[in-house]
């Protein structure tokens, strides 16, 4: 209720501030008998870490996840899963002179309205750090789907001004920028690098997909798969923008050319990113998400301190000039989370009437 | 839990099928004392009622709505409003063709999957005509935040190919189309008529605001303001995107250009939207949505029956030729039903620690 | 949140006041293809209706339910089932006197300290009147569990100093006191017929069982199958005590007393009223209530007014002597709603993984 | 919703096994700017922790809590309260045997029928070991509660055979039964002492009370504070009674002899137990619960292995012979987790229309 938990049947809590003792997560709803270890979940915990590349924060974090409980001999036991990661490298003097000030574009000002009192230190719960314990609670639905044969993937498709296809994913871990294209993968290094100079940042878009879910999952009305997925991207930090398959391409589409047509063989086209009607087709899902440019940058900018006095600051500390980058693990999490979430939601109402999501003839 | 819910405090569940007896609500968290009448509620349902022009769908409903509790002596009592329409113009032998067929673009085969059995009477529960109920459990949060000085309003921003500025709301409510500019008001009519000639649906983008929401509401994590604003947005029925402030714009923009710098005087822009880390800023709350063209049209296209086979269809029956124009009052329906959840939420847990929701000195 | 909704998947939400126009519910949840008619409800709302024996209250309700969506072509769809019983016989003149003044161990004193406000005619929202929607909710659950080989019912086990034993299921329904022993019904007669010539009203034990539940259900912790229980039944209007089994009994019994040994051949006693450590044992689940005497009697009382001045108060209306008697079968209901939630739950998590809540050797 | 997450506003979500590496909990909603500190959770802490008499287990745990988020320079920030207890005397191998049998009385056969899998060290997740965090929790709301002048207690009311008045609340803390009549210790030690020797156990019954509620507090409906107190209480391990006020006594009683009359002066009784209609009097609130005998004993019974053949076992490890004594400060956490919860709850809806919970004239 206090915004801290997500989902409804598969659900994730998280606790914990960017320069506390530690983060941590009770994962619950797991099925029982799913394999799974600390190894699982290190995998992509990694592939968001801070400090892997020169484009990103160079704080330095081991990112190591304890699995505290819910798991016995190797499976889960249907019983909540603990999750913690302590903090090592968190360097407290840094903040100790925005204590006072509000960064533009961060959420200092709206937190210190809403609670009357402020953790300072690296924006406290509001920092992304917290999305590490959502990399984490995502791997665990990741490994649930797989069982289920569905992949979870992501990519970036745009960095600033430069757009980018997704031409191979195999390529996508390779480089770090999550790039699938892997000959362009210079001009981002370039174009970062000039950025990094400036003292400047950007924004980007990030695409995810669901790959191999089957049609009819899904709920009606207010927990639409894809309100209940604009609800999970939108949830993380930076993100101002979501789109569900063309998104706001459809708004100058006509009905003769938005609409997915139906053959015997599936679905003729995908506009509508694999959901209509809040209900998944049995196509890939694909969804779109805009970040903002990160808002810890040394060019200085206007501010108040707490008592309203005009002041001007320049953020120190140690950041991503392009949130967006590191974002791809943590939106392919927050997909993962809502798919096992309404898998689950499906089974309860629906497990005995029809055999549980079956293919529509010719369609993978 | 089955998606017929939304909000955690101030609660809005809807009941109905397009073709049923009847739709209804039950509206539960409403504080005791505020001033409500039917006709409260009749004024905005009215706004979104079929039939009032030619250019959205000729089903006549007269769309009026019964207070069946939770109202004594005319304000609230704190207890579960129990609201009801009665359907009056379902003619469902229009739809006696499609029950064995799936229309494309709706939502029959997600529908016919998940639940193996279906209501194919003008969509069933699918329908857009279940948004009768959000307008009016919108129209109650409207009347509560109408007294803590918060104003909801919507315009259509872009139908098709031509784009619309805001240029005096006054005049939003005396054309069909919720358009915001007098002079743009003909070419809208011009482009509606040609369509309806055509066959031929398009689709459209709505933006709404709020204005006078107090620095300091929302949450932290997952229901962020914007996160829940998209979760309620995109749970509208075509809708494929959803935008906070400057949305997709943000992937090109710089940290400089975009960081809403702070003044005594207030921010100096807002390119955010009003919603900064999840919480509100104190300025303009303002949000965008895509929503694609209209699934039924008369123009034949490419389906299966249920029993895979091949077929073609028309989809006849009364329908809009642009379901985004009558968006426009659900969209602010469910912007005030997720801005009254969030302060009741807000209040509970801060009320007697900080003064709620305070204003930044020189802020609006 | 506001108290008016039962359930976690399989939801009740009610509306609706003693002496407004209509009682209401939305029964969310119910997977579809599950016959069900107006008539499956109407028998248990038949059963708890008042004026049927003149040992209740002479208010006379029809209580003819109405299915206004959910049902198509006579089985459930898997959306909600929206429910209505209009109100016919309120007769709020009687009420017009209790308008300033509180009415000894009714709700109306706290109902005004917390809301402020109070709809005064017939208690409002805190009359058993709104039990009727339970009784119809709950009629629904039972034909779902029905169809599992799960049996629902109750009996009246105490009448004031009056202890009932459990002789014969068959009669319970022959009688207007649920009475299963057919030895004692005048016993029954002439009590209660002294006890409305006395103008008072006594207490009463009801309880309730849950035959052909299978091992296995429930959750951990917190929603432990016998903890949502008591939450049910304690929910229920003048109930001040539950027991799982033995209940009270236990605090005297040894270990070797109570404890339920297992054999080949099933558990060889049932101290545990068939649910241990939250989980199901596949024995027969058995509750006891207990309700207090009515609050409505016509011998006058102590009270103060709005004002807190004193004052002495004759409850008119019409009531019944023992409200316990006619909680038999919304205990059922209550029952009934629990275990289906239960099962729903039961099936989200652990469907594929154990075939779902198979039987012990022996045990039926 | 898997069960392991207490309350809507202020949530207390637990994780952890008898025998993993760690307990866990996470409580949010906790307002900001409470003062707290690890001390503050760790005197009811070691109130409920094992080993300190004779006459509990003898499993030794420091049971040392450590706050890992929420909390800030001494005082609560509003997010989300991370809890940690390290596990240090688990003795796993205890339990080797009992690997493949089903203890009577224990959640071994219920738990292998849910899950299909389980973890036999020590019961796992079904231990009471996991009302330590609980009893943390608890004691976080103890300290808000404080704060609103209300204060908490309980004390053993029934041992076995043994009746246990209330005589002087002074001493409970000063002997291992939280028995409130100093003349009766001696009794209870003889009993204990004698019950060991003979390798049996015993119930119990425990009483709480809260003073200082203000009335008006609670939900109609289903959420009643009774009813999700009955909840709390009884999903305490081993409990399977929950009274209220008078609770089943109120059964033979009268509406004379039950009713609570009002006088300017306040109530002339309480048998109510401080709740009428589901919300708080203003009277101490007071509930009582019945607990079973431990199911740990080392007289053989008869079982079954996971093969359902016969067998006839021994409960070794380390465990209280009556577990209703240590249960005292468990229900007192449950109540006040409730109590907080109520009140988060009723500030949400009811902060300004009424001044919140105001007192009746004369009423403590």
């Amino acid at each position: 209720m206090s915004g801290n938990t997500f989902g409804k049947l598969f659900t994730v809590t998280t606790f914990g501030e960017s320069h506390g003792p530690a983060l941590g997560a009770i994962v619950d709803g797991c099925p029982p008998g799913i394999e799974l270890s600390e190894a699982d979940l290190q995998t992509d915990l990694d592939r968001r870490k801070p400090g892997t590349s020169r484009y990103t924060t160079q704080r330095r974090e081991a990112d190591q996840v304890r699995i505290l409980s819910g798991v016995f001999e190797g499976r889960t036991t249907g019983t909540p899963i603990g999750l913690l990661i302590e903090n090592t490298d968190q360097r407290s003097k840094d903040y100790s002179e925005i204590m006072n000030t509000y960064r533009p574009a961060h959420a200092d000002y709206g937190y210190d309205q809403k609670y009357g009192f402020r953790d300072y230190r690296g924006g406290g719960r509001s920092s992304a750090r917290e999305t590490a314990m959502r990399v984490a609670a995502g791997a665990i639905a990741k490994q649930f789907l797989r069982a289920q044969g569905i992949e979870i993937r992501g990519y970036l498709s745009q960095l600033g001004p430069i757009e980018l296809g997704c031409k191979d994913w195999s390529v996508v871990g390779e480089n770090p920028f999550f790039c699938a294209d892997p000959e362009r993968v210079s001009e981002l290094e370039d174009y970062m690098t000039a950025l990094r100079k400036e003292g400047n940042s950007v924004g980007a878009r990030v695409s995810v997909q669901a790959v191999g879910v089957k049609p009819g999952l899904g709920e009606p009305i207010f927990d639409r798969l894809d309100a209940e997925l604009a609800h999970a991207l939108m949830s993380i930090n930076a993100v101002k923008g979501v789109e569900i398959g063309d998104g706001f391409a459809a708004v100058h589409q006509k009905g003769t050319e938005h609409r997915d047509e139906l053959s015997p063989e599936g679905f003729l086209s995908n506009h509508a990113g694999g959901i209509v009607g809040g209900i998944s087709t049995g196509q890939i899902i694909e969804a779109h998400i805009a970040l903002k440019p990160t808002s810890s940058i040394t060019i200085p900018g206007k501010s108040i301190t707490r008592q309203g006095e005009a002041t001007e600051m320049i953020t120190k500390g140690r950041h991503d000039p392009c949130v967006g980058i590191r974002a791809v693990p943590i939106a392919e999490a927050m997909l993962a989370i809502v798919l096992m979430d309404h898998w689950l939601r499906h089974r309860a109402q629906n497990a005995d009437v029809v055999p549980p999501l079956s293919p529509i003839p010719g369609q993978a």
